[in-house]
């Protein structure tokens, strides 16, 4: 490559970013398509909705791998660069060489796959039939190996698959980190089932949809969501989806279960601050986009369990909570604390689990991804090794393949997919530990004075985007490497006291 | 070129349907973010909008004028299409050679003189100050100009931006008819105003919107809307936007007056029903879409005025209307007739105007864009000759430019935009016309039994798409080429008697 001078080098920069724009750009269109089809699509817009999310994805793809992008970070001088340049040019390197390895023809076949798998996948768990839906997995194992051996055929599949969604988080260290969760949780879980107290539940009655609904406005508002540059709808899957400028809230209603829409209303509310958080002048750069979807996870996380499930929220929030729900009002704010922090090992769905047994269902997930796309675990064997593991870690046996290893949609789509959930939760409690060390949290919940946390967050977290890799953002926000520490520590005290252990 | 044997030919035919359709995927994904950005944005969400736009904007121009799509065109032997692939390719070919052959730089220039005329026209209107606006106007004549002439330098500017939104539909016959119609109506409105009864008012009260809203799903209901294939929100400007798998409607609310929000919900409907008879089976090729904004508007000002404004339509929804608002329960049906056809030729402001006045605010604009395109007019002399052609076809002349020549902010986005609107109620009359020689549309109106004559719409209009030329269309449609005839009987004959004339 010729050297180039100063003004070239800038040159090259700016078209660099340009084109890595219109990429994102065109992904945000894209999500706001993908909110729509979820909060506001009429039932029979599918066929129309397919076609146009199938050409902003090809379309972004395009642009993302375009040999003239290529070309500018092939380039780039990055001696003559600053530290910002330099960051927001190593995340368009990652993002261009991991998409640009990949050949077109198997993105296809992988898109295609997924999206035939969706209705077989339906089939086979309305069925319960694991036979109809295993051949589709065994082929979703091929293309993830096939894909992970166009991006680096010389690593670990599974290894590389994972560095999608968790970049810069060594697999290693997560996979310890998980040996720990499972070692520690395993026991007090079976501690709490064995030797736990009875906890009170919610009174039975009919909660309606609309009071829940403002219930949840007023909990956001009192948070401090901004709606200005936010909503917040129902959907049939509680999600977030959004930018700096519009971040968007979903949470569904039980209406036998006041508290369940709540709990995750205030997790989305916690996708969303990290959203509205991010610099509004690096919309479009790295700078200004989230880091992956473990930190993601580490501020929903952060605000369902760590502010939302505690006792100083319960005695600012259990008012207004009886307020719209005056059938309440003999609930206590232990009660209330005790109601949405039990734990149910019983439940055998990931998605109704609790703070506790849910990262045994991750654990699980996990272990089995990686068997399988290392090689060293048959699909036909995968209904057995599941059940024994529910058995083992949560004392639990699915009778149905249905409640068991077909209940998530995930391998419809690919593998290695669910570290990001639990990777959340061990960040939010360091991170928990962080900001207690600056600030009373407890005294400033029982205030309402929220602001300062989301500051601090916005301060550790938030505004630097992308700007540091996973396990460097992580030291400079928290002053140390992701560790289950706290999160260990946390769980121990929260459990122990609350079930009299 | 050489000869391509039949498989080439499919083959070719093949790449170029599904280059187009990417193309029309990404129009339609723009569409939703523009649904979203008017009905459900948050309000600090626009900086981000407009980038997530221009990307996909940028992107469906790139993918229209890939030298690819143009190279298949080239390639096909005409000669081996049957009618229906003919049709496709002439429509494909006229959007390719217009889009193609502006240059890139000229739709960046446009786009951006757009973009920053949006606030100079705002705040241009808030002062009252042509003069801060005139130049602007200026640059947008020179712009509209040299746009015309790259797409073609041989002929009329104006010819050639004003068949941009009306393809295949003579500028000469349109401007004949618009002739007609002014030495029609101008008499017509000027005899109203002078001789014509006092007509009744709906009585002055607070109509709650969201009574309203009941009222207005209840129409649509009534009308036909298919609610799996649509939705119905508020919107500041009422619009419609979708496709066959998801047409959208929306309307605002007066809550002094019960009746405005429901007629602008009528006319949306209409443009909706256009887009629900769409082929599904064509969607993404030119047969599966709209023919032009002036059939389009045809459909709308159908269920409006040949619908919704008729005396069969009243006594069947009147009762609708007072079980929705009790207080108007004395209203008997000639009044609620006569409010909703009230003519007011005082009134200034185009989007105000009634179904008569209406058609000389849009006279009066196209005679402006064209002397302006044409060079016939200086933008300095606008306002007088706008105040002076008000006086002579409304009798009414503005005070101010705010409630004049810089009323619309159509000027700031481009010139020769607003045929459309006439061609469709006149082309409305004329399919009125024709549908009541084929069925008893008051007998099925009065009886609430609107599918026949959505149906008659779908097999004469919809369902064609852009089949037919325009012309061709229409005469398909209604036996006879585009004519003023019905439009004036029809006017005459509802407004002498309405007025006692």
């Amino acid at each position: 490559m010729a050297p180039a001078d100063d003004a070239t080098t800038d040159a090259v920069y700016d078209e660099l970013r340009d084109r890595y724009e219109q990429h994102l750009y065109v992904q945000h269109a894209d999500m706001i398509a993908m909110w729509d089809q979820q909060v506001m699509m009429p039932e029979d817009g599918s066929p129309a909705r397919a076609k146009q999310r199938g050409a902003l994805s090809a379309v972004g793809h395009d642009l993302l791998t375009d040999d003239e992008l290529g070309d500018c970070l092939d380039r780039l001088d990055v001696d003559e660069l600053d530290g910002d340049q330099r960051a927001i040019v190593r995340e368009i390197r990652r993002e261009y060489d991991r998409a640009a390895s990949v050949p077109t023809d198997l993105v296809t076949r992988l898109s295609e796959y997924s999206a035939e798998n969706h209705r077989i996948w339906t089939d086979a768990k309305a069925a319960d039939d694991y036979d109809a839906f295993a051949p589709r997995l065994d082929g979703m194992v091929d293309l993830t190996r096939e894909r992970s051996a166009a991006i680096d055929a010389g690593r670990d599949p599974y290894e590389v698959q994972y560095e999608e969604s968790q970049p810069y988080l060594p697999l290693d260290r997560v996979e310890d980190i998980f040996d720990e969760l499972r070692e520690h949780l395993v026991p007090l879980i079976e501690r709490i089932r064995t030797d736990g107290r009875e906890l009170p539940e919610i009174p039975e009655g009919t909660y309606d949809a609309a009071t829940q609904d403002d219930l949840c406005r007023e909990a956001l508002t009192t948070l401090g969501f901004d709606w200005d540059r936010g909503r917040f709808d129902t959907a049939p899957h509680p999600f977030m989806a959004g930018t700096q400028f519009d971040a968007r809230v979903t949470t569904r209603y039980d209406e036998s279960n006041p508290l369940a829409g709540l709990t995750a209303a205030i997790h989305e509310y916690g996708h969303a601050s990290y959203q509205q958080g991010l610099r509004q002048d690096a919309y479009g750069s790295p700078l200004g986009s989230p880091r992956s979807s473990g930190v993601h996870e580490s501020q929903s996380r952060f605000w369902e369990n760590h502010i939302g499930r505690t006792k100083p929220f319960w005695e600012l929030f259990l008012p207004t909570v009886t307020e719209h729900f005056p059938s309440l009002s003999d609930l206590t704010v232990d009660e209330a604390y005790a109601a949405v922090n039990r734990i149910h090992p019983e439940n055998l769905i990931r998605v109704e689990a609790d703070e506790l047994t849910y990262h045994m269902h991750i654990i699980l997930r996990c272990e089995i991804d990686s068997a399988l796309v290392r090689g060293e675990l048959d699909v036909e064997d995968v209904p057995e090794v599941w059940n024994d593991k529910m058995n083992e870690y949560l004392g639990v046996r699915p009778e149905t393949d249905a409640e068991g290893c077909l209940q998530d949609i995930h391998w419809s789509m690919g593998l290695a997919s669910f570290h990001g959930y639990t990777i959340g939760s061990v960040l939010a409690a360091q991170l928990n530990a962080a900001v207690r060390e600056d600030l009373d949290v407890d005294g400033l919940v029982r205030e309402g004075e929220f602001d300062p946390i989301r500051e601090w967050m916005g301060e550790h977290v938030h505004r630097h985007g992308q700007r540091y890799p996973t396990d460097e953002l992580i030291e400079v926000a928290t002053g140390e490497p992701l560790t289950a520490e706290y999160f260990l520590d946390y769980v121990d005290e929260k459990f122990t006291e609350l079930y009299d252990l």
